[in-house]
């Protein structure tokens, strides 16, 4: 997808494409074509991190709470956006054994208990064993250092999501 | 639902609940539970405009961009969140004249060629025939001007939906 395809998309259709690119904040993309015309799709990415980085801490705290949980209920029920699906399953997190299962349930509790907001991990870039680790480490950090470093991994998520997207259509067009 | 049942939610129950009092932007009410414990449901209502009226003009232009055209295509083929389809169908939008669908698409289509977001109005405080006087007359006003004007009418509907849902769950009690 070329950005001037991008450029001249209306809103209905970006929101439409782009929409969950921030796991279910379409607000986001919706707000971000006022920008157009975008450079690149990098310009896109910076005018959404712009966008999150506006936001007061409770505003942020919004987004990481519009995540599902990691190996969650709506996993279980088939009840996660389609972008969550794949990236949880991709990351073995349909694979658990019965222990990581208990693991990843008591800590999510535990986290949620703490923070007020699920822990968020880009799952692409990181296997099950790293997952685990970092959701223990992650819990001792206090909670704005902790909403610091969500918000990190829901850019990082982003960034994939749009890439994925723009790359997907480019290899239906080939 | 009194105020300390809403202030004892967890933030998945409160979002499942109070989730798409602005339209499609659970993001908002995501944000707000950060601010409990609320002394009433009029300060959950002012904590949801402040979020509002903390954004930048392109974050209002989002949340506007969330809203579905009013009597457009997903009034049609039933794809409106449930909020706006019983909003919507009581305002008579379900039942226009070959003659009003025409003008109502005409001047929706006029509407958002002109400050890309879609005509917005609190249906439930307006009949149709003065829905269709406003949107003709608010097609004269600026973009700055009819964008603060259609964020007057997402706060209303906001406001309409919280204190139904409060209503709804003590009628279920009595």
């Amino acid at each position: 997808m070329d950005i001037r395809v991008i450029n001249s998309l209306t809103y209905e259709d970006f929101v439409n494409i782009f929409g969950n690119v921030v796991e279910k904040c379409p607000l986001i993309s919706a707000a971000i074509w006022s920008h157009r015309p975008f450079k690149d799709l990098e310009d896109v990415e910076t005018h959404i991190t712009e966008f999150i980085h506006s936001l007061s801490d409770s505003g942020k705290e919004g987004i990481l709470r519009c995540h599902p949980d990691l190996a969650g209920r709506d996993l279980q029920t088939g009840a996660l956006t389609r972008e969550s699906q794949e990236e949880q399953s991709q990351a073995g997190m349909t694979t658990l054994d019965s222990r990581e299962i208990l693991d990843m349930y008591r800590l999510n509790a535990e986290y949620k208990e703490r923070f007020g907001f699920p822990f968020i991990i880009c799952v692409r870039l990181n296997k099950k064993a790293e997952i685990l680790r970092q959701l223990s480490e992650r819990l001792k950090n206090d909670r704005a250092a902790e909403r610091e470093r969500a918000i990190e991994e829901v850019k990082k998520i982003c960034s994939l999501r749009l890439h994925s997207i723009v790359l997907s259509d480019m290899q239906t067009k080939l």
